[in-house]
C-alpha cells in the first residue's frame, strides 16, 4: 500500500485518477459539455453509417452474428467489442467529429463506442456510463499530451494511440475494476495501441478509431476475466512510439478538465478551415455586401496551408481541404455545415470561380494555429477586418443551440431534439437503453 | 498496368509475390518443413489451451457467441477471427513454438490461426491451405528481416509486427483476392500491426500473437468486403517503427524459401539454451559419466547472459531461463522437452544443486547467437568438448522424428500420431476441417 502511494509512474498516476474520480466531482459545466459531445457524437455518427468504411465493417460484424450485448448505430445488435468497431468507425466516417487540439485527435469516436457498449452490456446507469466516458476523455487527453505533438509528426494517429487507453479505462471502470486491475487494462491496451496517419485520406482514417474503441473494450473485458500484463507498458509504449514524455502535464489530472477545451465542429469540411470561416461569418453577420468585394485576405498558421489550402478544388472532397473553396461557398450563403454542401464539383459554378479568384490566403507565423484573420476589401475601398480564435471560451448557450443545429442539418430536427432529450435526462433509469435503441432507429 | 510493373515498392514486391506464388513451386523439402510447422503448431497449441492466457481469452469469445466458421482448439467453434485470436494466444502461451532467427520471432502462432480459420472459413483445399501459410511464412520472414534488429532493439514484438502482414496476406490469398486487393490486405495490416516486447514475462506476450492473427483475419475479410486502405502503408509503417528499411533482402522472394531456416523447439525452455542442451546432448551420448564430473563449461554469444542466464532458479519458470538449470536437468536425465520437468521449485533437490554448483557460463563473442560450445571436465582430468549450431541443416528425417517425439511428449503419442497422419494427407478432400475437428477433442 505504501509501495503503491509512493508510486508516480504514468501508469500508476492514470489508474490511481481514474479509479478516484466521481461524476459529481467535476463541475456542472464540464459534465454539460460532455453531454454535447455525446449529442455530437451521435449525430456524425448516424450521418456517418452509410460511409463506404462503415458499410464494410458493419457487413463484417453482422455476417459473425453473436449476441446482441450492445446496439450497432443504424440497426442491429452484436457483442459489445462489434459494437465498439463499427461505431467508432461511424462516427469518424465523415471527420466530423469532436476534436481536441493539445491532445491532436478526436475523442468521441474512441470514447464514447467503447463505453456506451460495456454500459449497455452491463445494463449501467447513465451517470455511471457517462462518468466513465470522461474518465475515458481525460486519460484519452493526458495520453495524447503526454506523447506529445513528436509522437503525431512521427505518423502516429493519436486519435487511436492515445485514444485507446482512455476508452479502455472507461470500460474498466464499468467493469468495476479497481485500480490494481485498471493499470493492467493500460498494460494490455499499450500493446494493442496502433494507427498510422498513413491512412489519412483513406476508408483506414476512420477504421483507426474503431479499431481503437474494439481493442479497447477487448483489453478491459481480458483484464475483467483475469488477464494480467506489464502494469507498466504504457510508459514503454511511449519510449517505441516517438513519445515527448513529459509527465508534468499529468500535475493537473483532476483538478481542471481537459474536455472543456473540447471543439466542435460546425462545418464539414477540415478542422484548419474552421477559424476562417468563423470569422467570414462575423463579417457577414455585419451585413457584407458579396457583389462589393474586391479581395478576401485570409492569413493563418504555415502549418495549415501544407493540409487544407487545396487552391483549384474540382471535388467536393477537396473542397473541404480548400481554404479558398469554403470561404466562396459560405460568401454565397451555401451551408458548410451540411454534407450536401460537399457534393460534387464546386468549380463548374462561375459564379464559385469568380469568387474564389478573389480569394487570397496566406501564412503567418505570428498566429496560433488556432486563430485566423480575414481582411475584406470593398470595390469603394472599405476595408474590413475579423479574426477568430477556435480556443476561444463559448459560452455553454451557443455550444449547445450550435450542436443542435448541427445534429438537425444531420439527422432532422425531430430525431436530434429526441437524442437530446434522452441525453439531457441521462440520470433517469434505462437511459443507455434508451439512447441506444434511438440510434438504432434509422 | 506498365506503372504496376514498374512499381519496385515494398508493397508492390511483397503482393506480387504473394499473388503469383502456387504450392507446386516450392521444393519439396520446403513443402514437407512447412508440414511439420503445422504439426508442431498443433501440439503445442493443444498443450497451451488451459494456460491462464488462453483461458481468459476464450472464456471473452465463448461468451460473445456467433457463428461457428472456425475451430477453437481445445473444443468450440466461434467466428473466424474470433478462432485465430485464442488459436494464436494458445499457440504461444508456452513459448514452445516455432522461431525464425532472421526475422526475430516466432511465425506458426499468428500464420496458422489466420490461415486455417480462414480456411475452414471458406472450405478450401489442403493445398490452398497450405500455399496460403507458406506465402504467410515468406511474406512474415521477410517483412520481419526487413524491420531488421534495429526494430527488436527499439522494443517492437516481431513476431506480432510483422507476422500480422504474412498472415494477412495468407488469409486473403484464401479470399481469392488479386495483387492490388493484397497490397491493400498489406496497407491495412500496417494500421493495425502492433506489439511491444514490454509484455515478455506476461500474458501479453501470447496475446500478441493471437492479435497479430485476429487483426489479419480482419484486415483480410474487411478488403475482400471492399475496404480500401493506403495501398503503401506498410512502408509507413517501417518509418514509424524503427524499421531498418534493407529493402535488398526481397530479392530471394521465391527463390529461396526462408521457412527452411525455420528452427523447430526440442526443448522446454528459453530459445537461448537449445545450443548449448543439444552440445550436451551430444556429449552424453557418447557416455559421459555423470558422477565423474567435475566441471561444465558453456560459453554462447554475450547476448544470451541477459536473456537466459538466471544463475540459482527457484521456479520453474526462471529454470527455463538458466543455462545451469536446464543443464543440470538434462546431466541429471530429464526430459527437457517435456512440460512436466519445469513444474515445482528445482532448487529443492541437493542433486540437482550440486550439479548446478559444478556448471559455469561464459559470453565469447566471437560466437555466433546460434551457437553453443560445451568443455566438460571429469574428476580424472579427461576434456570433453562439443558444439552446436541451431543453423546447422537437419535432416528432414531427425526433424519429422523429433518433432513427432515432442508432439507425442505434449499431447500424447496416439493423438500426435492422427494429427501427423491428417497433415500428411492434406491433399485430401476435406483435410481442413478433418485437422479442425481433431483439435477440438481434448
Amino acid at each position: 500500500m505504501i509501495a503503491a502511494m509512493n508510486d508516480t509512474s504514468v501508469a500508476r498516476t492514470l489508474a490511481g485518477f481514474a479509479s478516484g474520480f466521481r461524476w459529481s466531482m467535476a463541475p456542472q459545466e464540464t459534465r454539460r459539455v460532455l453531454q454535447l459531445s455525446l449529442l455530437d457524437y451521435c449525430a456524425v455518427a448516424l450521418a456517418g453509417v452509410d460511409e463506404p468504411a462503415s458499410r464494410a465493417v458493419r457487413a463484417m460484424l453482422l455476417a459473425e452474428g453473436g449476441i446482441g450485448e450492445a446496439g450497432i448505430i443504424g440497426g442491429g445488435q452484436c457483442p459489445a467489442r462489434a459494437a465498439a468497431l463499427v461505431n467508432g468507425t461511424c462516427a469518424h466516417a465523415l471527420d466530423y467529429d469532436d476534436t481536441h487540439f493539445a491532445h491532436i485527435g478526436h475523442l468521441a469516436a474512441v470514447v464514447f463506442p467503447a463505453v456506451l457498449a460495456v454500459a449497455e452490456r452491463e445494463g449501467a446507469s447513465g451517470p455511471a456510463c457517462l462518468e466513465a466516458a470522461l474518465v475515458g476523455y481525460e486519460l484519452a487527453t493526458h495520453v495524447g499530451r503526454w506523447l506529445g505533438r513528436g509522437h503525431y509528426e512521427a505518423g502516429f494517429h493519436q486519435t487511436a494511440t492515445a485514444g485507446i487507453f482512455g476508452a479502455a479505462v472507461g470500460a474498466g471502470r464499468l467493469l468495476r475494476l479497481g485500480e490494481d486491475a485498471l493499470q493492467h487494462v493500460l498494460g494490455l491496451a499499450a500493446t494493442r495501441a496502433a494507427g498510422l496517419k498513413a491512412q489519412f485520406g483513406t476508408m483506414g482514417k476512420p477504421y483507426n478509431a474503431g479499431m481503437a474503441a474494439s481493442g479497447a473494450v477487448e483489453v478491459a473485458l481480458l483484464v475483467a476475466g483475469g488477464f494480467r500484463a506489464n502494469p507498466h507498458a504504457v510508459e514503454a509504449f511511449g519510449d517505441t512510439h516517438a513519445g515527448e514524455g513529459n509527465s508534468e502535464i499529468f500535475a493537473d489530472l483532476g483538478k481542471t478538465y481537459t474536455v472543456q477545451e473540447v471543439s466542435h465542429k460546425y462545418h464539414a469540411c477540415c478542422h484548419g478551415t474552421h477559424a476562417a470561416l468563423e470569422a467570414l461569418t462575423q463579417l457577414r453577420r455585419g451585413g457584407l455586401p458579396i457583389q462589393e468585394l474586391a479581395a478576401v485576405d485570409i492569413r493563418v498558421h504555415p502549418r495549415w496551408l501544407k493540409v487544407c489550402n487545396i487552391a483549384s478544388p474540382t471535388t467536393g472532397l477537396e473542397a473541404k481541404f480548400s481554404y479558398r473553396a469554403v470561404a466562396a461557398m459560405q460568401l454565397m450563403g451555401r451551408d458548410t455545415g451540411a454534407l450536401d454542401s460537399f457534393a460534387g464539383d464546386p468549380s463548374q459554378d462561375a459564379g464559385f470561380r469568380l469568387l474564389c479568384d478573389r480569394i487570397n490566403v496566406a501564412g503567418d507565423d505570428r498566429l496560433s494555429d488556432s486563430v485566423a484573420q480575414v481582411a475584406v476589401r470593398l470595390k469603394t475601398g472599405l476595408q474590413l477586418q475579423a479574426s477568430h480564435d477556435l480556443k476561444a471560451p463559448q459560452t455553454l448557450q451557443s455550444r449547445e443551440a450550435r450542436l443542435l443545429a448541427k445534429a438537425g442539418t444531420l439527422v432532422g430536427t425531430a430525431q436530434a431534439n429526441r437524442i437530446w432529450q434522452v441525453i439531457q435526462a441521462f440520470d433517469c433509469g434505462g437511459a443507455v437503453k434508451r439512447l441506444s435503441r434511438l440510434l438504432r432507429e434509422v
